[in-house]
């Protein structure tokens, strides 16, 4: 983000106008998907696209959007992180290793062989191909989530399987940003390998048992009103803040602090989370769409790259997963498959960064945008077909998951 | 606010630090002014003096904590809104006009004397007086809310008289800055002022009893989760900007949403609002704190004018406001008098425009700001002693005001 998306806070109608254009297109096209009987996530990312450059231009991309859309999707995942068993997580761990580095290794090949066809130069190309790696774990978790399906088990390989990928795309992240500025240290990349994977893995093996005996004790010490909601979000941010030091993602810390939380919080802490989830998550939405942008995508050349990136993106994540998770039968592998399709924010963070560098074209970088918003959209329609019928078991047989999501 | 408190987000780090650094030194301080039976919410404040330039120096004043405290008091008056009825404001009408229009009368004059006995110009002794006028609802809101005492006469009085004298606040504010430009509308003034109460009194009087009737028709035809909040969240900044529009403060449209919706919305949607409250208030509290600085107070003329400015400040709201409500009684007219005292937010946004309107120097703008945060520190204990047992049984009377601040 650059001073040229600082939010402007000197006059005093552009905040509430802001949040009343994210706020109130969001709700109106949410409520127009669920009555076609489309996921209303998709519907709020139209919302961006709506009132976004891509069209009716009322609001561009700025740093409070980011920053309260940053907020909203870590917030989510320590949603649904409260709502999960690691230890049900952690059960997985063979096969959502194998979807994760499948996952990673099949997309990145993808993109850097396409940028290459395209006469792209190298260091572009491991862009496009870094770009496409890491699954954005918010749109599939809300997605099941709102549907009560956090608990089956597509749906716990696909949470530990992104988590994974998320610290395995920052790795190569990190790669890639050295390598295009021509340094790279294999002893400093395999200490914050090392750091981030230790780290997500003693959160999520010992965080919830240690919780379990130290919560009850630091709620009975505590006075003030509310104080168990303000200690738990002291604990969200503490833990963000640790998994950025680690390598990892702050939303992997919250997803983490979640998860640790989620056998010792009462439900008070629970419902007054679930507000600010809801305020929020529209801005993670619509700030999406709002980076929709075809205006340099309309020569043949430039448009063909970006369709062969956006079919490339869902063909290779959902073959990877779905075949590194095929002793499930082909159901439950279609449904990692497909989960894991949705790039979301972490395509576009990539893109930014090599785009600051300057080792991004606009082109490129419009390109890997569109990947980003497309692959997102796709995802949960095609969610819905894989899970047809599914929801309203689960929804039935687990009520703390219900909760999540189905609350009217 | 300048390019110069833009909130860096070019690092990962920034956004959760920045939320730890606030809700972890408000936790701490809450906790520790509860223990001492002091409330929290001066706690709160302290811990942004600590945190900020004035102490420690860990974190400045800068557009995400602004942003999110602006909204933390929004949500504030709109939460009390939703727990107080418009009729039981509007009955004290009367009173809390007097009390309003003399506690904005005496501290402007007061004010603007005390600059000109130190040897300003008119002018900038006129922005002086403006910036002394209007009370900070929020703070006093806050210390009534959190001890269920917002159904007792002199609460309602004074929520009834800071709504009006923000609206006067404003309106001077208006005048004192074309005053500043050289350039006075009679005609333009009084269109503003007759738009600003017209809008006011319409929404106090019609909003609840329009609502009554349209909220329920309007849930019935949503189908989305949670859909309710996500309604009334629209509402609240809709009525924000149409405030803003009508020359009114933001805070105000809010608390109006809330005052329009108290007898409508289910208790879900107040959960919900509350953690959206919990979690934005201490950005508010904070961020007052964050502004202290004595830097520029260290000449003997600097240091006596801000004393003098903090004792008018403080005597001339409190002996305007106690006699406009005489009637009440000793021990009510005292409530109101120590009510109306906070100047928090109000005050340093007058001082920041006429800083960089350039009329005001640095010795006045740090006079001020220290006369905002000392008389937001000072009501708080004042409040604690005018009220002393009063809490308890008020709580007990009245659960939903027990709901917005008693709940554990």
């Amino acid at each position: 983000m650059s001073q040229a998306n600082a939010f402007d806070v000197s006059s005093p109608l552009t905040l509430p106008l802001t949040m009343l254009a994210v706020l109130g297109s969001a709700m109106l096209l949410n409520e127009i998907f669920e009555r076609l009987k489309q996921p209303g996530l998709v519907g709020q990312i139209l919302a961006g696209v709506l009132i976004g450059p891509a069209v009716l231009g009322w609001i561009a991309p700025n740093d409070l959007i980011s920053v309260l859309g940053e907020l909203g999707v870590m917030f989510l995942l320590f949603n649904v992180g409260l709502h999960v068993r690691s230890s049900d997580l952690i059960k997985t761990g063979r096969i959502a290793m194998l979807v994760a580095v499948l996952g990673v290794l099949l997309p990145f090949v993808a993109g850097w062989s396409i940028a290459s066809l395209w006469g792209e130069h190298t260091t572009q190309a491991i862009f496009v191909g870094a770009a496409m790696v890491a699954t954005s774990v918010g749109i599939t978790a809300q997605v099941l989530a709102a549907k009560g399906l956090l608990h089956q088990t597509a749906s716990k390989i696909i949470l530990a399987a992104a988590v994974i990928d998320d610290v395995l795309g920052l790795l190569i992240l990190a790669l890639v940003s050295s390598l295009a500025r021509g340094e790279v240290n294999v002893l400093e990349l395999a200490l914050t390998a090392t750091l981030a994977f230790g780290f997500t893995g003693v959160i999520a093996m010992w965080g919830r048992r240690t919780m379990v005996r130290v919560v009850p004790k630091v709620n009975r010490r505590l006075l003030s009103d509310e104080a168990q909601f303000a200690a738990a979000m002291v604990f969200l941010f503490v833990l963000s803040a640790l998994a950025v030091y680690a390598g990892v993602a702050a939303i992997v810390g919250a997803f983490l602090a979640g998860l640790a939380l989620s056998g010792s919080v009462e439900k008070r802490v629970l419902d007054l989370t679930q507000g600010v989830t809801q305020l929020l998550l529209p801005f993670f939405l619509v700030g999406i769409g709002l980076h929709f942008n075809l205006s340099s995508l309309t020569t043949w050349s430039s448009a063909s790259f970006a369709l062969a990136i956006v079919t490339a993106a869902v063909l290779s994540k959902f073959i990877a997963c779905a075949l590194a998770s095929y002793r499930l039968g082909w159901l439950h592998s279609a449904r990692v498959g497909v989960g894991m399709i949705p790039r979301g924010e972490v395509g576009m963070v990539v893109a930014q960064i090599g785009h600051s560098m300057g080792v991004i074209g606009q082109t490129v970088y419009d390109s890997v945008v569109l990947m980003s918003v497309a692959t997102t959209l796709i995802a949960p329609p095609l969610l819905n077909l894989v899970y047809k019928g599914a929801g309203h078991r689960a929804a039935e047989t687990s009520s703390d998951v219900a909760e999540l999501g189905h609350r009217r």
